[in-house]
């Protein structure tokens, strides 16, 4: 236990922060030493504040859950006490979030982020590890236009764009250009965290709409294929998307039905079907603990991938995709589902972090 | 009541016949007087066999719960006790189904149909009232080419088309081209009849494929756009359609995510919204009992249509769209939402056969 | 329209609110001019600020839409505005609630209420008018310790008894003493009005907890049943009640396992089906408007009442039973059921409202 | 792998037989060499015919997958290619299974089962490993009553009753008589196997009946706490029992609401706490693999157990109870949860299996 990176959750008490601590639970590099909140919640033990809205399983895990909450606004308070921190922040303004981890950054406490506010900065990677894991590089400038040593901000894109991006990515990177893409997302109410979607609006109902997702589905994906250069991230100049985004009465695991227009070259399904069985990508070679073994499970089923039966596919990091055939209008289409709150969030984030120490920033 | 027309529902224990059943009740036209359905339940008073599995509100409507079932099987039945029936078949052959049918119009009975099974003969309409009335007209060369009489048969489309065939009708005829369209369902489980879904797939899941769903919604919208030529129906050129259909768990009302490109010439938001708003059709012209007054109406929620709440505009004869937007890649966007048993099965029979007696072919 | 009694809500935002505006549309003898909610929604049209919130099918009532919302906890603003007041007020304290209310009932506005705060206020009436309409004779004591001329406060049960109480009632009525009840209930989300119940909660699952509701069912029941004296209502000995509630994953209906101990004189399973079928109380008598023509159901299903299928009985004013059995540890077993926010909440205070005009305390 | 025991599933196709196979993976003492389902199956790879109905995760396992199903109504195919079957049989006739279990045994191959058919026959053992282990010995009379030289019938109870039996049977065994008890359960849909439960009857609804569930919870405990004499099981007297089932929109996990009545010799909440957690039985004594840790777990939060939070607990094979309270008409009322397809199905079988391989029956 002596030999592991102490790490702090700030967000701690939030589904998220729950995710978090659940999915460390044994982690073989890192363990949770420090728990971190609103200021409502400093000063309590961490079990008395969630234990009546804890969602993962039974009980809140035994080595966190008698960790004294901390006031998430003083990162001073975490000095000492983990050598980088998951934040799974839900203020109610992106500027105070961005502000907050940069002063993590500052402390010299390294930032993996599952928030949103920082996606946009031009020197934070936001990392796919089996799709953009070169872009790590970029944190050398981000600390060097700061003046940080040790500190600094990664994140992760949104949780609904896990279940298509490995896919396609792995068709980019075997030379067919994706020019545009549909995608139409049936998301699951994990999503929106804890009270989240009222039971009202879920029990023999879907919403059609999930504020800001289809604006996020749109643009990250440019980030997330863009290159660096200059010490910033430039964006790609596709593929074009257009997202429909849905929620569904589903606890776990997002949905989405995408048709994809290719370039010039055209892969055959057999070649699209190889390509995504085959794909491996660096977490699969460095061999990181939360790396799926397999990162796309081609299923042949008519009617999968499901959540409740895909989802946990390789602890839940794995993508799952089916129903692969010839599209009317573009080229192919496809239903991708991924685990929202492990692949998309915690289970990411942990990835992130993994690739992080691989790579020497995380010490 | 003497002045109702009697009419006859085949396959009148099954779920969509239950529908005709329940929404039949008190319709000033029509008076449901003869029930038939398999061989199994021949000879049985209708209560008694639907009793245990009725599917619409508490009690098996007054008027039909003591008719004793006839065979579906044997048309001569029915001669004399029903001047047309709605057809609500469930054989498993679709020939059986054809042949069955075309045995009740050569007895001088017309079969307003809602099975699948004629949907392609090129001399039998297949009608959207508000779209495609003057389709009506193939039932004289229908009549003349088997030496019928009175009888006919005429049908309705697939159920999830009616969440969006009207809006996109309504910008045809206002002169817009609709070249190309993406839609996406969430189709609710009454669609698959019952004992249709199992829970087990329901709970917690959804099921990203209907079988036979996809080329359905694909197909028929060329032929309810055609034109009539030759005592034929010529299917139109397009749009071509691109569907990805899911199975959601919500009792009734299918949603559909739609994105459509239209010709050189393209409406703004503003004219789309108007032309949907001041939408009329003949059965509204015509004042048809089941005919909604408005067609198409405007949503302007962020969050709507949704199945529960919007599913039973105008007596479930409505269509609801809403989050009408520009689409990055096509021109529009928008969500469609109609009732499934209701406008897209049952009712849709129900005002195809009004549309027919107002034309004079049920008399 | 002239001639209907002007109306005010309070509290009218909330779920219950809405399910009065609902079902007060098209009223013979109530019309809805005034609403009122917290200080927060005061001056805003009644459709700004409940229409990304509203419940009950498509749209917000026509004329009530455009009112402008007043202070709730400004009884003043009700004067000359509505003659008596439907509360439905959720402020935290029960305390500030009863000063509330006679407030209202202190400047001449009779409150029929829907809140617990006065349940146990022993010259307030809690009314099941099937059961105890002759209870509304305690006003007259209450009005004279107030010293009021014209206003006053009466209140209804708990939305989870109505499921069982009239049926136990019919049974007393008709000479059978009922001694001891276990109940065990299955209740809705809606009881908990919105947001209410997480959805994280409610799909594939259920919550064998409702803060108070045991309470609540094993208390009122006594005093429902008791008897004027002195100007006070005073409690009933019996029935002992043990009350189990569970919420469930429904929308609306709430489902009761009952099982019933007589007294010395025990009826047989046929004579209570009898005189559950021909039971009648005061309104059906007076014929109010609200009034369920048949009270009680009874259902001879083996798998009925269910809530989906029996909850909008008589407009959802019904209570349904059904597997009416012997019970191997007391006399008889049933479930029953009834709509929580029809005539569990809502629907009900409209028929209290019903019987105190027909009684002339509303004018 | 070659030290395991070979056994066999009877109608290893069902939704218990899945269960089975799939928790017969890894097991340390036992391995699923053989499946046989009905004859339609028979001769076909397991993996072909249970894919498209697959229930538990993604993927059929792997040992088993590539299986040849056989013809479970020939036993005589079973030799030699297991030592043991589980039984899962589910024949329309009770007669058949019992007479089928029967031939497995008279050639030499025992059967566990979970199947009803023999639970009355008073020479099989219906075993929950906590409570009666010592019903085991009467396999000796079977045997001799039969002829029989290594084969046996053991059989399970009921899956609902396993959310409670242990409770009661901890309170019991430290000296405590339960004279009565009301059970209300809350059943899962997995209970009722695939396709079972439609979901037309789960979304928005509950089911306040499953058929033969409450006369099985009434009876089956009477044998489970009866004692051996001359080579047969004497039911017990009591405690006598009065069962109301539900089916509720919930995948696994069967909840209890129940109220006790002690004899004269009453214990304190604190007493009953003290017993259940500290509560041993012979499973754990031995260290059965399937065995939980603690078997009844004890929840203090006011809203616990939950399906959905509680049913894994120790793989699924631990009772939990909660909401521990004083019950206005009996003694006690608490409310307990276990996972019915693990402890009460196949798991409880497994337990069974081990149980009967350490006192030597399966060798």
């Amino acid at each position: 236990m002596g030999d592991k990176i102490p790490v702090g959750i700030l967000g701690a008490t939030g589904a998220v922060g729950q995710n978090y601590i659940f999915l460390l639970q044994d982690h073989p590099w890192f363990e949770v030493t420090y728990v971190a909140a609103s200021p409502r919640s400093a000063g309590k033990p961490y079990r008395e504040v969630v234990e009546s809205r804890w969602l993962l399983g039974a009980n809140v895990p035994e080595g966190v859950r008698d960790l004294v909450i901390e006031d998430a606004n003083d990162p001073s308070k975490a000095v000492g006490k983990c050598r980088f921190v998951f934040s799974a922040l839900e203020l109610d303004s992106k500027d105070e979030i961005k502000a907050l981890e940069n002063s993590y950054a500052a402390l010299g406490i390294p930032v993996v982020s599952n928030a949103s506010a920082h996606r946009w900065t031009d020197d934070v990677p936001m990392l796919i590890p089996e799709i953009n894991a070169d872009h790590v590089a970029v944190i050398d400038a981000q600390k060097k236009a700061h003046g940080w040593d040790k500190g600094f901000v990664a994140v992760k894109p949104n949780c609904s764009l896990q279940s298509y991006m490995t896919p396609i990515w792995a068709l980019m990177k075997a030379g067919y250009e994706v020019k545009r893409m549909f995608v139409t997302t049936l998301q699951a109410v994990s999503g929106a965290g804890y009270p989240g979607v009222p039971s009202l609006d879920m029990i023999d109902n879907v919403v059609p709409y999930i504020g800001g997702e289809e604006e996020k589905s749109e643009k990250e994906p440019l980030k997330i294929f863009g290159s660096l250069a200059d010490g910033k991230i430039v964006n790609a100049a596709g593929p074009l998307v257009a997202a429909h985004c849905n929620r569904v009465p589903v606890i776990n695991g997002h949905t989405a039905c995408v048709s994809l227009e290719f370039g010039e070259k055209k892969p055959s399904l057999a070649e699209v079907e190889k390509i995504w069985t085959e794909f491996r990508g660096l977490p699969q070679e460095l061999g990181l603990p939360f790396a799926p073994k397999q990162p796309i499970i081609v299923r042949h089923e008519p009617n999968r991938p499901q959540p409740r039966r895909d989802r946990d596919e390789d602890k839940g990091m794995a993508v799952s995709v089916g129903r692969l055939r010839d599209c009317p209008l573009f080229d192919i289409r496809f239903v991708g589902l991924s685990h929202n709150t492990v692949r998309g969030a915690a289970g990411g984030g942990i990835l992130n972090a993994e690739l992080l120490k691989a790579k020497g920033y995380l010490a």
